[in-house]
């Protein structure tokens, strides 16, 4: 067992569903104090979270991540208990896993292992830690964020642990995300019997063809590092389960995971434009939960390549498609944000697992880019 | 405060929200026994029922009619508790007021008055009451229907309460019924993560088009007794309530009123030939509530159009427009059925009410059509 799986382990025994971090973090930190780093505790509301520096100098080098997973679904569904880590054929299996405590047992060992060769590194090597990504997400990178901000302390490059790879560990890394807009949508009709059709305004009927022409809309095609635009419907209520009453509200959950090339408002014009030309008596509560962001090539994005080319013999791809990620919070404050992490494939699903043998790679790939930056 | 009003407020003050009776029975055939009225109950799985009969000869003129009512959607919303009768500005509010409740204490009152001034009437007067027949009508009328036609009991005229008017009571009475088919329709789509939108298919996304058509669609332009025939969807549901999960079916609960110028079979070719032209993957369960059915002018049309008019002053206009009634499964038996009841503006709706004074009308109405047929 090497020290990556030992730690790994350790993270994935306790039992840390969201928003509870339940002692993982003070072991990373014990770690990190043990290799030179200053802790700060940083708790907001009931989400624990943690700040931890090596060095003063700039360039600053941080890890991010969340000790947070998200709750296991049935536990008897799952063919080894999910807080019980347990390697079978070679495969990692255990809640986190993937997302993304096998990460986090990489970056410190990754760390430990850099600064134990180089002890007077370049720059600051840093770890932001929260255990609030996988919920509401308000209490923890953002809340961190704005405190380092607020006292001036910036991060140059920074390398979020998010499972970012798809068949192999490092085959893709983010080197963005989209942003996601949310709504929920109420279109109001009149509730009425279905006998009385004259009588009632049927919200089903009515705002059919707008949903069919939102969701045929092309919003863009996307540019060269984002994929095109996709609206989604994710949720559709009407009726009161009653099979003769016309129901007088329909409501509609959407998404929107949009790239660059569009805009927050651009989404919102379009939408009610749409909406507006069918004639809709509705209301739309949006909600943003991200821009989208993208770090170009740089010192991070080459740094990154090479190591993954020289550890793996991979030409990783540069992706900015899958969900929304803590570098969100991150990247608008001016910093290189990159994801690599193992591959994703099982991530939030019964029996999440990775293969064993790719968090020994993902440490070698993360100590690889800390000698490209920092020896 | 007249014995109708009086009786349609300890009616209207029971629960019984389908299938429960909650006592109204009861309370109807104390009365009916009082007139000399034989009941007899006839309990069939969760159902209450009664038939009553006075009189053994022909021709058997039945009041038929039901005690449940619709469920109140959110009693905060009523401007008055939906079970607390109350008068305001000449209107009774309340659920069951218009239907129909206000009718069975009309047909009470009026057999009362009736059997009074006649006590050796001719024929016989019957009452057929059920409590199901707002909810899926297997065990009330039907049953009850099947148990006189296996004694060979027969109805020769039958008045269902049934709030038929429009502006007024006596305006409108429903001389016949357009047929009722139902349907639960679930189409399949592949679930996924909204950040990942290639790996699913989104049913929503996919049946939008074919529910607009078919909401769109002009199935028939009615005939002479019928009005078009009519599409309604109830319900519609989709989704895992999660925000960022692409449903992986949808279910839309369907409806069609339909004249006697199209057939069941003629609807269903229909309905597939358009969810198949959009390539849909999915499943229907139809459910034939009832066919449609007409009773022409003759004995007992002329009684009530007569009786409307000296009462009313009013011409009342034959309609078979409207939902279905129990009157579907009594008519087939060859009884001349009529519906007749007060103005239907709020029935199943928030704040059901109609106006106080025309129940009192209403049983004037009803009783001139027993001196009609049976003085
Ligand atoms: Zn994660
Ligand atoms: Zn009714």
């Amino acid at each position: 067992m090497t020290p990556t799986l030992q730690l790994a382990f350790d993270l994935i025994a306790r039992r840390s569903v969201t928003p509870d971090d339940d002692g993982c973090q003070a072991l990373m930190m014990e770690r990190l104090a043990a290799a030179g780093f200053t802790n700060e505790q940083l708790r907001f509301d009931d989400v624990e979270n943690f700040w931890s520096r090596r060095g003063s100098e700039g360039p600053l080098l941080c890890f991010a991540g969340h000790t947070d997973v998200v709750p296991t679904g049935p536990e008897a569904r799952w063919s080894n208990p999910p807080f019980e880590p347990k390697i079978i054929d070679g495969k990692l299996y255990g809640r986190g896993a993937a997302d993304m405590k096998g990460s986090l047992a990489a970056m410190v060992v990754a760390v430990e292992n850099f600064v134990q060769k180089h002890p007077n590194h370049k720059g600051s090597i840093a770890f932001l830690i929260t255990s609030d990504e996988e919920g509401p997400a308000k209490n923890g990178t953002v809340k961190v964020v704005e405190t380092l901000e607020a006292r001036n302390e910036k991060i140059d490059m920074c390398i979020v642990g998010e499972p970012s790879s798809t068949n192999a560990v490092g085959d893709v890394v983010k080197n963005g995300r989209r942003g996601s807009l949310g709504a929920v949508m109420k279109v109001q009709g009149i509730q009425g019997h279905v006998a009385y059709p004259h009588l009632a305004k049927n919200p089903v009927h009515l705002a059919a063809p707008a949903l069919a022409e939102l969701a045929a809309e092309v919003w863009d095609n996307g540019n060269e590092f984002f994929p095109a635009t996709s609206f989604q419907i994710s949720n559709i209520n009407a009726g009161t389960g009653a099979t003769n009453v016309i129901p007088g509200e329909l409501e509609v959950v959407f998404n929107f995971r949009f790239s660059t090339e569009l805009t927050e408002d651009d989404l919102k014009r379009r939408t009610h434009a749409i909406l507006d030309k069918h004639g809709l008596d509705y209301s739309i509560d949006w909600n943003l939960s991200g821009l989208p962001f993208l770090t170009a090539r740089g010192a991070l994005v080459e740094a990154s390549v090479k190591a993954i080319k020289d550890i793996t013999g991979l030409d990783t791809e540069l992706s900015t498609a899958g969900g929304t990620s803590d570098g969100r919070f991150i990247a608008p404050t001016g910093a290189q944000v990159l994801e690599l992490g193992p591959v994703n494939a099982t991530i939030h699903k019964l029996d999440e697992h990775i293969v064993a043998e790719d968090l020994n790679t993902l440490t070698a790939i993360y100590e690889r880019i800390l000698e490209n930056l920092l020896a």
